[in-house]
């Protein structure tokens, strides 16, 4: 187990390496790809062999860092800039209603690490002890019920991956285009394997009463944020979660309870979950009337719009980033929808005019966000590529003319999910190509 | 977006249920479970009900924390005994080679948070600039390659779920019976999504040449620790690993490069990857020959053993928890298998004299920790639980005797993949029931 007198011939080998040519460069394949069990393979990429061969690296002639007794580990020190980070777009601060966004830039897979997950607060972040947490349950019930969190982490659980996505994602950008990157233009989503219980198991054991339709959450922090959800929904795959990415929630996603509803808009996730109650009607909060609602059209303001519809975002390349010449790259991203599944995700490089289709990677989750993949091969010229999404109903990502035969867009242009271009410049560069 | 007079009145409202009379003592359904659309609900649990109401907790009385213009959050600070953990059971730390546990008793879900994700160093942590390190590829090639960090993130990418486990998980307790909860017992094992290129990708580009059979896998970290993998292995499903978990990995699992060989002993994904090179026969390691290697019944010892078999365990109830009393709990664990897929668990709550098939949670993928769930009603009485997986090749996971026949049990005892009880007494009380 420890390193051997044979591990150590190797040093030597690799030393004597060092002596002998460096690699030559690397062979290109004339057509960029090649074919390998019908599968298209990794293109031959453009070689970057350095002059120098082999050297033995510092850390081979070191022991490394001792392993401390217990810790929680953190991230190398060299990317001390993948952070999820505030918008300076809009700035709110007067009551700590704030929100930071996640690096999707940085993301590989579909599973956002719980310390770069997107925050929204409307009044900070609680930190509340679990032992001292109550959830009650109440309302047009037959029997009210409250539990500690030992109550709730002793029922039987479920596990399931599904993203969140703040209504005002991709806002700023209709409105000012001032977004450099994608964290900035979509970085208000996230996707994780959430733990709890299914909200209609508690509700069931309360016995809902008839004629009930609507149920209320309400959160314990400053804001008491509180949203009214049809009970059909609650029913269907609400989740009263406790555990994210094989975790207990962070305190920003609600520690120790939240409320998860899956494929709708954030905020109606309620985070610190102290209180369910059931009624006959909605309650008409704020957040309901003068918040998170749709300008139409004809002046009127459309509520309780809570599913996020089909939405896909290039995030590689993507603003801010920089292509280093002509040649093969692969073009990725993510879909979603709150509507089902992802059943198709189409790529194009030239401003929309043709449109070819990406592959999808497996595991492909209802509710969940889906990597999409496509081969380009870059001529060099500028280019402007962008992705369209569809889901398992049929419903197709809309272009921002379509939505505006349906939608005006004035003020903070909620669930916006209009396909987002990205230009590139000949010398490389990516930028936002909002018109 | 703020908080509003409206949510205001749910704390007026919030308020008056403070003086009304407490939810009453929760209603028992007489066989603990109810049956919904045919499948087994939540059990009514024991009821806990406090004595005081609704309580206005401080959080909702003042705002919570600022939320910091950049940052990769943590966990609670109630959540700081989940921490991945040295043993204590072998102390073997004069060249830093060392190893810590996951918390498996505190794991929600299939994904193991990188921050708690399984150790094991054989000279300590690297930690390597990664504009600086280079991976050669070079031996029975036609073309050898060198490859910056920015040629290996240029390329065409894949995720995929895989658990990992080291040779040595559970060793320590077949021979001592010393580990008291399922993180010393099971915690060389994690789980995650991994994101980097086929290896099969790379040995394609360079051209492997005719009567190659074996692939050398080289770290960069101070015990040069170093592998042979058959070629075969390597085209299936091997990886060149630089994600994992939406992030790039961490120091401790080979940042900023490794190798993955999905399903196989942990020690053969070779971290801080430096130099593959292809060959016709294996290099016999010390590491090959005098470690990682599996004593048997005539004395000699099994070299090579690479696949970890189908094995499970109980991670809730486990070892040194304390069940509240008679009534109904889950029983959860994870199963896995390096030859493919979990296709079914068994729990035994009597020793195993009768065994009941567990629920498994979806999804179930490839080489990775599988959920499984199981509803028991506690009568109170001493009881000796344990779980044993079936895999897609029709292998069970075998019992300790079973074992014996093929296996001599001295020394390390690398891959042991027994079924694995725990003890429940009348008080509670959850310990390591090894004979």
């Amino acid at each position: 187990m420890e390193s051997t007198p044979a591990d150590r011939n190797l040093k030597a080998e690799t030393n004597a390496e060092r002596k002998g040519p460096p690699p030559s460069r690397r062979r290109f394949l004339r057509d960029g790809a090649a074919m390998m069990g019908g599968a298209l393979i990794a293109s031959a990429m453009p070689a970057r062999v350095e002059a120098a061969p082999l050297a033995m690296p510092e850390s081979m002639q070191t022991p490394g860092r001792p392993m401390p007794a217990e810790a929680y580990g953190m991230p190398s020190k060299f990317e001390g800039k993948v952070m999820r980070r505030r918008t300076d777009v809009f700035v709110n601060r007067q009551n700590l209603s704030d929100w930071s966004m996640t690096p999707l830039q940085s993301q590989h897979g579909i599973v956002t690490p719980n310390g770069l997950f997107f925050e929204r607060h409307h009044s900070g972040t609680a930190d509340i002890d679990p032992a001292t947490h109550r959830l009650v349950l109440h309302g047009m019930v037959k029997q009210p019920l409250m539990f500690t969190m030992d109550d709730i982490v002793r029922y039987p659980s479920v596990s399931r991956f599904y993203f969140l996505e703040c209504s005002g994602n991709t806002l700023a950008d209709w409105l000012k285009n001032a977004s450099t990157t994608v964290q900035q233009t979509h970085g208000l989503l996230s996707g994780a394997q959430w733990t709890g219980i299914p909200a209609s198991w508690l509700l069931n054991e309360a016995g809902v009463q008839p004629g009930a339709k609507w149920v209320l959450f309400e959160g314990a922090d400053g804001s008491t944020h509180t949203r009214s959800i049809p009970l059909d929904k609650v029913m269907d795959d609400a989740m009263i979660v406790y555990g994210q990415n094989g975790e207990m929630l962070r305190p920003e996603q609600g520690y120790p309870l939240r409320v998860l509803i899956p494929g709708w808009e954030g905020n109606v996730s309620v985070k610190w979950l102290r209180r369910i109650k059931v009624a006959d009607q909605p309650w008409y909060f704020r957040s309901e009337t003068a918040r998170y609602t749709d300008p139409m059209p004809d002046g009127k303001w459309r509520i309780f719009s809570f599913e996020m519809e089909c939405k896909s975002v290039i995030t590689r390349p993507s603003g801010g980033m920089k292509l280093a010449g002509a040649g093969p790259y692969e073009i990725q991203g993510f879909a979603w929808s709150g509507r089902g599944r992802i059943t198709a995700v189409d790529v194009s490089v030239d401003g929309g005019k043709n449109w070819q289709e990406a592959t999808l990677e497996q595991p492909v989750l209802d509710k969940m966000l889906t990597r999409f993949r496509y081969r380009w091969n870059w001529n060099g010229g500028p280019a402007v590529i962008a992705s369209r999404a569809m889901d398992s109903t049929g419903y197709v990502q809309p272009s921002v003319d379509e939505i505006k035969k349906v939608r005006a867009i004035v003020g903070f242009v909620q669930h916006h999910n209009g396909i987002f271009p990205w230009s590139i410049a000949a010398n490389g560069e990516v930028k936002n190509a909002i018109a």
